[in-house]
């Protein structure tokens, strides 16, 4: 099974692509960013948004996609721009894979550390450790989109699904 | 020049058809609603949206859209929501249009009250007034609508479009 995680954002949106069989450990596949210009408005960065999802959808044809949710407490302007764009981002999933699960920032951390207030680097050290890699993924919005694919390998194969939308 | 406004919303996203044509008052042309049910999920009710927003652009064909920008002090669990469902009608908007135009809320009530702190009872008796209309325009959402189309036809006359993104 292929799993596309995405981090979504406006300026950056992270994705990471891996392969999970049954009683196999996930591999990494690919992962990487789509970014758009801060200085451009904010329908033609949607649309790029978009382009840029649809791309990722057609080359790894992924069987199901893990999004983070967005988890804002202080500054409404980044959350109200963020939540464009993951309004875009989950429109284009559910259209082109049909196969959606959202997951919040504590389950990653629960699901890769066991621990729901594990940090950033303790993540991407998960995230390396379980896909044998021989670094940190970088950019940080990578490692995050492949910590969220790797959270929802894990979580499908307890819950066999249940998240399904 | 027909003129589609957009007053955007998750549960209920409004919307304004208006007819402009130099020299002449605004007229109205249609407004409603599109709605999506509560209980249903985030990506299906997106899907909808975007469904609706095309539909109201295939049926009218407008030349210039005109989209309200969200202001949010308060909630921003709501604001968040919100977004989700401006950004995908952001997007659908300028894909299917092209010429797209957003204002704030203030924008909007000096438009057509000439005062930035008129009440929406205010701005809904202007929309009445403005398009000769017997009553005001029910729902809330769709009267808001057409108070975003009619500050666009009276902007865009003084300004010759400035604001086209």
């Amino acid at each position: 099974m292929i799993i596309v995680g995405f981090d979504p954002g406006l300026a950056t949106l992270g994705y990471g692509v891996i392969k999970k069989e049954k009683g196999k450990k996930p591999e990494m596949i690919d992962y990487g960013i789509v970014s758009t210009p801060k200085d451009e408005n904010l329908a033609v960065r949607l649309c790029m948004l978009e382009k840029g999802v649809k791309q990722i959808i057609d080359t790894y044809k992924p069987d199901e996609i893990a999004i983070e949710e967005l988890f804002f407490a202080k500054n409404v302007k980044t959350a109200i721009a963020v939540a464009h764009a993951r309004g875009v981002t989950l429109l284009t999933a559910v259209k082109e894979c049909g196969q959606i699960f959202e997951y919040t920032p504590l389950q990653i951390k629960q699901a890769l550390t066991g621990y729901g207030r594990a940090d950033k680097k303790q993540i991407q050290q998960m995230v390396k450790t379980f896909l044998n890699l021989k670094a940190v993924p970088k950019p940080d919005d990578a490692a995050d989109a492949l910590a969220v694919a790797l959270c929802h390998a894990q979580t499908s194969s307890i819950l066999g699904g249940a998240f399904r939308i």
